[in-house]
């Protein structure tokens, strides 16, 4: 199996869905931490031209969760409830604040691939295809892409 | 403008959606309390075979659901987290527990058609078609139409 250092950003071409696989040098329960100790997530999350702060944040089955980046003077809030936690797989829902009817479906899987690494799966359905295809024209790949890599720079330091 | 009687249930060709669309004789406030509220909810919910109590009700932006439709010696229970709850449109995501990891979302809309009539959209939205055309081919149109006709009932006798 070949590792999957560069996020992969796929558009499924019968449902309005964005899947990204992504391997992490880290076992399952340090994504799943990553994922659901705000402390950490505010460190990764995003551009490397933001930053993020956590305006309230319950990461359980039933729970919810607000955090606002900041880029310059701008301030994007990012919205959403927490469906299950659970340690292999997280089901949220996700809203831009700047879009505020538009809801997109997360499921974030951790797959274990043996001693200290993981393989992210991480798909967000959304309530049409112009919706998804506006998610994947926003330049959302350098947020992803960039977070990820500074995701890599904690495991690498044992700050996760 | 026609007055839709029946839920009309759609499956929509490009997405994995169903849509149903109901009229009722009430208020949007009515309709909305009808769903928000779990005394009232459980009084119409579901076929008239079952017989429903609530587990867990927070009907808040951030808050979440359990429910427990009991037939017989059979249980089901159905679970979600409320992403938005506001005034003309509820946005919710639901499983039933028999299938544990599929999780549908569901929006809710409130139309106002002048005096005491509204207009209820309602949307599910699955991960795949698969899962959406197993809940068509599940029976759904039963429960819809019982529970509906029920809540026609409580509109009736001024009970919500």
């Amino acid at each position: 199996m070949s590792t999957v250092t560069e996020a992969r950003i796929e558009a499924d071409p019968t449902v309005p869905v964005i899947r990204i696989t992504r391997d992490f040098a880290g076992t399952p329960e340090q994504l799943f931490r990553a994922h659901t100790d705000p402390e950490i997530f505010v460190r990764w999350v995003g551009p490397d031209s933001t930053s993020s702060r956590i305006d309230h944040w319950d990461a359980r089955s039933g729970g919810s969760f607000r955090y606002v980046a900041t880029h310059g003077d701008d301030e994007h809030g990012f919205r959403g409830c927490f469906h299950e936690v659970r340690p292999d797989r997280i089901v949220q829902t996700f809203t831009w604040e700047g879009m505020p009817d538009g809801v997109a479906l997360e499921t974030l899987v951790f797959e274990d691939l043996g001693p200290g690494r993981t393989r992210l799966h991480a798909s967000s359905l959304c309530d049409s295809f112009e919706a998804r295809d506006g998610w994947l024209h926003s330049g959302m790949e350098v947020g992803v892409n960039e977070g990820y890599a500074k995701l890599d720079g904690l495991l690498r330091d044992e700050a996760v």
